[in-house]
This record gives structure tokens, C-alpha cells and sequence, in this order.
């Protein structure tokens, strides 16, 4: 069985976010489907160990937000890499609230509000199939699992610490690669990696870091 | 509610096969998510009215097949714009038997072959959960359900009756644009369009096109 063919599915890119109580909490998630039309209702799946989960099964109202390409990456880290049960994601960024339900501020595709109907365990992981309650058109191109390994790891953002590294100032063969051993993120350094450096996609810090070759 | 920020979820194209005793059958999707890593699981979502569930209920024995952008894009037509009812779908490409499901011949990033292990009654649509069983890597890449919108009905294959057509001799203005009323696909021709002329990706003929515009 050659699993690789599994990396050929196409997935997009979304943030969940619930309220716990007054406090919002949210993931990253690819797996995003829409099931049926009328009424409108789409099919999630989260891990049980997520805590966003737990507070969807408390409340059953949670928001997805569709990634765009020029959504700010640290917010795939930010929501990608922590947990909400010891950290407030929406610190850095702020968000909305529609009805009880929290969109992290940013630009984004889009916006849905969905209520829970039903919840379908699946072992190591939850489908939550909910129903539309809204929905709000934004800007720009979604964007895809694929897009987001391929190109995101490979460039720093403008506002990213590694932006100045990867300037081709740098003499051939002096740089040495390192890739974040959290979330996959390379950058390359002259020599070592600067002390307070840190990863622009999870917030990850230099120790966190391993030379790629 | 703007319904159109649904327009913004990604998703890929899938040829869903399975055998109805020594028939083959199948369909297009567009909705398949990975659910759980260990063991490998995988999540569809089919229409009631589809033949293809009728089979997977009887006999649990589907196949995945990942659509690329070199795929022969008559596969989605006959796929996706036809019935197995009443129509053999694979006669024209001819199909390989894996573990009791059918791989239609052609160019695939990918095969999957499942068994279900769950049906999810959602309305109009019942989501088919199922165990992988193998997984057979291939070749391209994954053609998007938005590179299908975007791409290839704005172009004609090479082999299709409309390639001549696109080209670039007539004189501006004589031409006039045409779209299948079936599957969306358009075409444009020097006044009328051909009486033997077929739609290169569903097959409907002259009769189920419409003049835009």
C-alpha cells in the first residue's frame, strides 16, 4: 500500500473558532467539505483532542473562516500549532463576533456561521456536520493545503523575521538551513540562528529549530 | 446570507468506482476529506439519487481515483453528467479490478481502494465513511474543482471537436459563443454549431446548447 496517494487529495484551508463562555478559542483545519444544498450544511472533521472541539459539543455554534493566499501566515501558526486551552489565539489579531461565534480579524475568503446537527465519531477524530446560518463573501484566492506547503514554507512573509535573511546578499555556500522541527518552516541563516528568533508560521524559538543536510 | 463565500471552499475531483456484480458503476464528487490517520479513513459525501451509493450500500467496496489536470476531461463529463443506471460509463476508456472495485484506465494522481464502514444519513446526501485498504501512488497534478471551472471549460482539449474552432482565424466578431446547457461548457463557433458537434466533456449533443449572450 503506497500511502502517498493519500497526499494527492485537495484540501483548502479554514479557521474554526466557538466561544468558550466569553472566551474564544479556534483551530486549523483542511478537512472542509459542503454536504447538501438545501438546506445548506457542511461536514467538518476535528481531532478529540482539540480542544475547540469540546466547545463546539458544548455550544454547537462555531464560525470557519477560509484562508486566503494573503492571509497572514502566523495566524496558520498561531491557530495551527497551540492550543486554545492554554492560550489565547485571538490575542494578536482581535476578532468579531457574529452570532456568538468568533471570526479572528484578518483577511479571509469567507466567512461561515454554522450551528451543529450532528457529531459522527470516528475513532481518533470527530465529522460535525452543521447547518448554514450564514455566510459572508470576502476577498482573494483561497487558499489550498498544496499552496501552503509549497509555497509558504519556502518564502518568509514581508513582516516575517527571516525576510532580511533571505536576501541575496549573503555570499553562495556561507548560508546554513534550518528547518522548525514544530511545523516544517525552513530558513536559512549565515552561521547560527539569531537568539531571539523566531518562527514566523508557529512562534516556535531557535531551540525549536534543527540544521536541514 | 451570501451564499457565494461557499463558492471559496477547495476541493478536488474524484472518480467514486464500484462493481454492481460484474457491472462497473461510478460517479463524480468533489467532496472527500482524510478523517483519521491510524487507520487510514477517508470521508465522501454522495447523492441519495446516485446509483454508485446504491452499489457501496450493498456491497461496502468503493474506489477512489484523484483526478489530475491531464486526465482525459470526457472521464468528468461521462462521469459526472450521466447516470450508471442506465449507462456504462467505463466502455469507452475500459477499467482494471482491484479487490472487487473498478479503476477506470487513464491518467490518475492517485488510487484508493476503501470499504465502507459507515453511512451518514444527511438529508439529500449520505456521507460514506471507509477504511483504505490500498493505495496505488500516480502521476500529475491533483486537478482542483476551481482549475475544472477555470481552465477547462474555458478550453477545448486538443483531441476535442472544438479545438479548430478556438483557434485563432476566424475574424472578430463572426464567432458565437455557446454553452452546454448540461454541464456549462463553452464553445464558440463560426455562426451555428455543427450538427455532428458533441460537447468534449458530457457528450450532449447540438440540441442541448444554448447561444450566450
Amino acid at each position: 500500500m503506497d500511502k502517498t496517494a493519500l497526499f494527492s487529495l485537495t484540501y483548502g484551508l479554514y479557521v474554526v473558532g466557538s466561544m468558550d463562555g466569553d472566551r474564544p478559542v479556534g483551530c486549523i483545519i483542511n478537512t472542509c467539505f459542503q454536504v447538501t444544498c438545501e438546506p445548506p450544511t457542511l461536514a467538518i472533521s476535528l481531532n478529540k483532542n482539540n480542544y475547540t472541539l469540546e466547545v463546539i459539543q458544548k455550544t454547537q455554534q462555531y464560525s470557519l473562516s477560509v484562508v486566503a493566499e494573503n492571509t497572514d501566515p502566523s495566524i496558520i501558526g498561531q491557530f495551527g500549532f497551540y492550543s486554545s486551552r492554554d492560550t489565547d489565539k485571538y490575542s494578536d489579531y482581535g476578532f468579531t463576533e457574529n452570532a456568538g461565534t468568533p471570526l479572528v480579524n484578518g483577511d479571509f475568503c469567507g466567512r461561515l456561521i454554522l450551528e451543529a446537527i450532528k457529531f459522527v465519531d470516528c475513532g481518533t477524530h470527530v465529522i460535525v456536520i452543521g447547518q448554514l446560518k450564514d455566510a459572508i463573501a470576502g476577498k482573494g484566492t483561497p487558499m489550498t493545503y498544496s499552496y501552503y506547503h509549497r509555497v509558504i514554507k519556502g518564502k518568509a512573509p514581508k513582516n516575517a523575521p527571516t525576510y532580511v535573511a533571505e536576501e541575496p546578499k549573503a555570499q553562495e555556500g556561507t548560508k546554513q538551513k534550518f528547518r522548525c522541527n514544530l511545523c516544517g518552516y525552513e530558513a536559512e541563516f549565515e552561521g547560527d540562528i539569531p537568539d531571539d528568533f523566531k518562527c514566523p508560521i508557529c512562534q516556535a524559538g531557535k531551540n525549536m529549530f534543527s540544521k536541514v543536510e
